[in-house]
């Protein structure tokens, strides 16, 4: 354990307990004075992580606008008793089972939570994001371990929002940090750490979670690992409309170079609908990108070169890429050889990239649709009468956290009830969401007092 | 993994599929058909287990009406929709962060769910307990790991539960069980299982969770281990009433033969109270008691064998048990043995015995209510304008799942707020109960559809 993580851990807990109790309106304050910090410097972060990421300027001040919104969600829903709000049994007299003593049943911060943010996301899923801002509506205190793809940045964001915390009177070690790979390890067993956030790849997440389980106190593992998010297109709607589905394709599977984790990334469509030629005509007016990290484009280009390399796929690609740069691919298949055991097509595959599926019968596309692995989200395309779209919402219901209608699986809306999680390896916790107002539950520990009096509730 | 055990995770998951999407009036109805069929036969089945538990017949048909009361409550919750309530965020049109279709949140049941009902509460928390209740209500499919302690009982109890089932003409799978303790290894580790209800010991419990975590799909263990309630007695409260509390000490501790998970196990108290020889008096009135099991009996004596044997403790016997029974044990030390690195007057310990540690100084009782280790519940005996008071509520709302009143911790009231749960080792999962209607949200997946037509929705 690097003495640097057990200091920055004790900072964390002696702030917690100064915070300890602080009332809603405190912890809401805390929360809209980053909000505001972060509005005050749009331009400048967004800039700056421009510098570091290349997802673009207009894209990233639209995150930090999303950043500082689910800010002042959980603010305002704090303030509305929306969420965390207490819950009360009055005394009921006689015996037991139905009488019993007054119970008050209310929600204490978890204790010290670890944050690992994303490198696709860095304002709505990083350092200052939903689990950061979750924790922090909990009144738990956070350090964040800063990912290497954006360090500056993180850097940036954490002395802006420590200033901000301090300037509404709380303590400004509500708020830390630590860098490493050995650190983020370390932080994750240090004795006062009680959960983890996390978002990031599935090999990472699966040893920090391996960590967090092995503990002498094992403390719950937030993880949101990775997504093969399927969409379904209806016999009815390949009709009717192949032009625009194709079209709505494209879009999202090039939306931020297609390194989200709602990316679309199996599509099962009539074969008659011709997607894959449909979208490529789409897919050459979209420029070539640059991708987060090195790291990340050298996983993207092996991982098309093997499947072009595999004798079961047929692989698209829209344009040849610049130096350094990637290119949309389209991976055709046959669905036999997409269930086939271990088949390197349902291999995760973070970029522009998805397959598609070409079905004859729509109950082979069910049979995708109902691969025993959860995702985040998944799509139907269809018409309301059709009972293909009946059975496909059906069986992603079974595994997804989100199931869209009519619509791409990028965009995840920051509402009151919004779910975004699902079943491995989607996520380490198909209960929980790690956007909405839900997602403060994870860090939420709750205590009920029992007949206590007024004067003494916490 | 035995062909026993894939066998009847398989019919549990047939079960499952049949019963997917039946509406909660559905699952209502079930829930009230086992509690009407135990209620039908309350007699017998208290007789069959009190000739495997000697826990009593009164305390037997009592513990018959608390589970039968346990289904009625999340029938009814299902029915009012107190619980598993869907929500929804109806569109708001313009462009994100503020705009965003429609989004309907509800809550599918999160699949096989795995329950080892405990060795001390046979009908309360056991084949048809707050686990089995709450998965059920959850719309899961269960399979039960029987008891050693009452094999006859739980077997009992499933074919009765079995059958109320089909009598509602839901599948009688629903409900289906496993013996053995390899069997009950390969039911947490079974491919279907997703999640796993447990009450039992730390030792046990660890065993379990360390499969269901290290799964190369980890699920969810909910377990209750085991929890060394702590008691605090203030100045004023021992100044004014000790005798009251001597008396209400020596009951709690010696219900169900101290073999509660809610135990009184340590109790500090101003040294002037005398508590241990005010409450000696009373406990030489209560007959000894035969325990659970042998092994249990043989745990008990050993720990006090252990406890006697140690320079640190004065261990004091109510009298001298009979052949294979027990008598309730006080064990007198000192704060600052207790709080020693590897103390033994720290190790749980199963039955009837309880360590008074008396204080000097309330600071002290501080540090023993702060002890870095979760607990189920913890107790302050004090007057509501102390300082200590407060001081005792505060340190043990930081380690515990509830704090009561002036009063005693054994009794968890089945009421709708309740929380029957801590930190670790209390439970493996801080955040969540398995006593009241909470603890349905542990075995309920929530899924969001959005844009959804209304003939779609599931």
């Amino acid at each position: 354990m690097s003495q640097h993580v057990t200091d920055v851990v004790s900072q964390a807990a002696a702030a917690l307990d100064e915070w300890w109790g602080a009332p809603v309106e405190r912890r809401a304050a805390v929360l809209e004075s980053i909000a505001n910090a972060l509005d005050g410097q749009v331009e400048v972060l967004s800039e700056l992580a421009e510098s570091e990421t290349s997802l673009g300027v207009p894209r990233l001040v639209g995150e930090v606008a999303r950043t500082t919104f689910q800010l002042r969600l959980f603010a305002s829903a704090l303030r509305e008793g929306r969420i965390l709000r207490p819950e009360s049994d009055p005394e009921v007299s006689g015996s037991p089972p139905e009488g019993h003593p007054a119970l008050a049943r209310s929600y204490l911060p978890i204790g010290v939570v670890a944050v690992f943010g994303a490198s696709n996301f860095p304002f709505a899923f990083g350092v200052l994001g939903g689990d950061s801002a979750s924790a922090l509506a909990a009144g738990c205190a956070v350090v964040v371990k800063v990912h290497p793809a954006h360090p500056r940045l993180s850097r940036r964001l954490i002395a802006l929002a420590r200033e901000a915390i301090a300037a509404v009177d709380a303590p400004q070690d509500l708020l830390t940090s630590v860098e490493g790979v050995q650190e983020g390890a370390d932080l994750v067993v240090a004795r006062e750490v009680q959960a983890v956030g996390f978002t990031g790849s599935q090999s990472a997440g699966r040893l920090l979670f391996d960590l967090a389980s092995s503990r002498p106190d094992p403390i719950p593992f937030y993880g949101e690992l990775s997504s093969l998010n399927p969409v379904a297109v209806t016999p009815g709607a390949a009709r009717t409309r192949a032009d625009e589905i194709a079209k709505g394709f494209a879009e999202s599977l090039t939306l931020g170079a297609g390194q989200f984790c709602t990316k679309p990334a199996v599509v099962v469509v009539p074969r008659e609908a011709r997607l894959v030629e449909r979208t490529l005509e789409l897919l050459i007016e979209v420029p070539d990108a640059t991708l987060l990290t090195e790291e990340i484009t050298e996983r993207f280009t092996g991982a098309i070169t093997r499947l072009t390399d595999d004798s079961h796929a047929t692989v698209s690609i829209s344009r040849e890429p610049g130096a350094g740069k990637v290119s949309a691919a389209l991976i055709e298949s046959e669905i036999a050889d997409f269930l086939a055991p271990g088949s390197v097509l349902r291999d995760e595959c973070f970029g522009p990239s998805a397959v598609v599926l070409p079905y004859d019968d729509p109950n082979e596309a069910v049979q995708v649709l109902s691969v025993d692995e959860g995702v985040l989200v998944g799509c139907v395309h269809g018409d309301e009468g059709e009972p293909e779209a009946r059975a496909f919402v059906r069986a992603l219901s079974r595994r997804a956290g989100r199931v869209v209608w009519n619509g791409w699986p990028t965009g995840v809306a920051v509402t009151a009830s919004q779910m975004h999680g699902g079943p491995w390896p989607a996520t380490t916790t198909s209960i929980h969401t790690s956007v909405g107002l839900h997602a403060v539950e994870r860090f939420a520990r709750p205590v009920v007092l029992q007949g206590m009096p007024p004067g003494l509730v916490l």
